[in-house]
């Protein structure tokens, strides 16, 4: 895998992105926004959620004419703290943009800011909504539902979508603790990546219509077996990840005025497209004097790494740690793309007109 | 089992268990408050926080001293939607409920409120406090830490609690939907049980010292060896239930200025006692009127139980659903006590000159 794979940087993929979201027809501001969460999920190793899907995901659908190029977002709001925002199938990193900023200036004013956001698009990776409250001395909250695609313990018929949730919190010296993480086993993205490489994938991440386990990936059919929800057995607590999936369903879908994953109809042109979401943000000095918050964060996370390892563990990471490890690494020596999404991106140009200069 | 078990009147234990705790020297509100939460816990069928905890835990560490009898709250607030509370190490429960009062009362005039607390003590079951808020029709949230029990991946020392999280949200004419998570595998007490009834666990709940799977509850030792986090492997999303647990730290011991589980000390006499916890509330109205949003809930609850099921499974329970029906049966035909706890709560009647009228 890493021979076939390219250093690119990150600037440049930034400015190659825009110019192709613009090519498409998104205005710029809202190109450059787009492309500069791309890239940030790129940068931290969420390969999944990065320029790769930028073909395939967003140029697809914006041809199609399922994503609002220019959408007028609507904010309803009966509160200080709270406020429900209509999307108006913009794309999705915009919408959630604008959504996440209307949170955390509603936290600058109350010390707590939650947006609920129906009829929005796909957004790209959780983490870089939740993240936009760090800088702001906030702890940054996202989800978003998807497509049903996991099952119901005790039923083998997709019921919930992976319906990521993630949350963000300042540190001081050390990197910000993220949490982003599918409330399914694993994430559709794993899946489509051991299909891609012919692998087989471990016993416990989706089951077949029997409710057999499925260790062949293009074995999982959407609609009949699915998905596994966090915890993966009842012994073993999948309720949990099932009860958290349709947290995210209800916050998502249906404070919004949406509704749930189970009832959202698509078809294949437009599966995976819509979408609703939910931020949040909470200020830090509203608790307690944020350089007390940051030091107790350090010693936290100190001691958490100064943890013994198992034989083979080299270190113990709090999440977020890792991402920042091949952030710090990838905003110093470039971003590696395989040659396959290489050539998307040179064939993108190529069509739409553009130098392909990564 | 149930051949042993006598049923209880819910009225009549409440009673009962007011007056066990002012025997002890808890103030009359402050009682009543406890014994109500404690017997919620029965009525739903967490038999782990109910009354059996009544002798061995509270009247146990009232009688030590480590808890606070007559505490003094305070409340620490900048921004009208958050505050900090210090409570002054008092009983959990009392603490718990004024907290999640505070914050219903900030969501009732911002939309949102969240409450950070230090320095309180145990306070039973989780989503107790977050089902306070089902009644001013908002969604209710809570959390607590727990004293360092599970291990983080990739190590073999407790290195967090098994951290609960619980969320409950009104529904119509279904019963709310009502989360109570420990982000553990397993929460503590289902080993308990098995140690009691001298049974073994499934691999996949702990580990010992050396990292191998332990079935034997009674290896199972504090401080070498522990609960996994939910997921349990690496490759089954282990940093998933990892990452949870030091979120609801974050929450309740680092936000709150008290500390995460990892730096707190406990000897075997105060273990288990202190804690801090995280409650919040948001007004339904304040995103859409409770009415569509209510319907909505139906909906997607009926959608789910209306899922085929696997052969032997009778039901699709929603997060709560469950626990209503369980409810529903001990509110008419009492709450089944087993012999042990109905003996504890007798000697604990006659050491304190109490009748036991149950």
């Amino acid at each position: 895998m890493t021979a076939e794979r390219t250093r690119v940087d990150a600037k440049k993929l930034t400015n190659f992105t825009t110019k192709v979201l613009q090519r498409l027809g998104v205005p710029e501001e809202d190109a450059q926004i787009t492309a500069r969460i791309l890239v940030a999920s790129d940068l931290r190793g969420i390969d999944s959620h990065g320029v790769a899907h930028l073909n395939m995901f967003y140029a697809r659908r914006i041809r199609l004419g399922i994503i609002n190029l220019n959408p007028k977002p609507k904010i309803f709001s009966r509160t200080p703290a709270t406020a429900t925002m209509d999307g108006d199938q913009g794309l999705g990193f915009v919408i959630g943009h604008h959504a996440m900023v209307e949170a955390i200036h509603r936290a600058e004013k109350t010390g707590a800011g939650f947006i609920a956001v129906r009829n929005s698009t796909h957004f790209g990776a959780t983490a870089c909504y939740a993240m936009m409250a760090l800088e702001h001395d906030m702890i940054g909250i996202a989800m978003t539902n998807t497509v049903a695609g996991v099952v119901a313990p005790g039923s083998t018929k997709p019921a919930v979508g992976t319906n990521p949730l993630a949350v963000a919190v300042p540190a001081g010296k050390k990197p910000p603790f993220v949490l982003d993480m599918a409330t399914s086993v694993v994430a559709g993205g794993k899946l489509e990546i051991a299909r891609r490489e012919g692998a087989s994938i471990p016993e416990g991440w989706a089951i077949d219509k029997e409710g057999k386990p499925v260790t062949d990936p293009t074995k999982e059919v959407h609609g009949e077996g699915g998905l596994l929800p966090l915890g993966g057995t009842p012994t073993l607590g999948s309720y949990k990840g099932f009860g958290l999936g349709v947290l995210v369903d209800i916050l998502c879908g249906v404070l919004s005025g949406s509704s749930a994953s189970i009832l959202q109809e698509s078809t294949p042109e437009t599966r995976g497209n819509a979408s609703d979401h939910f931020f949040g943000a909470l200020r830090i000095d509203s608790f307690l004097p944020v350089e007390n918050f940051k030091k107790s964060m350090d010693e936290m996370i100190e001691a958490f790494e100064a943890l013994p390892t198992l034989p083979g563990v080299k270190k113990i990471y709090v999440a977020g740690g890792y991402e920042a490890e091949i952030e710090k690494d990838r905003k110093a020596n470039g971003i590696p793309l395989n040659s396959k999404v290489i050539q998307e991106l040179q064939e993108l140009a190529k069509e739409l007109g553009i130098e392909y200069d990564l």
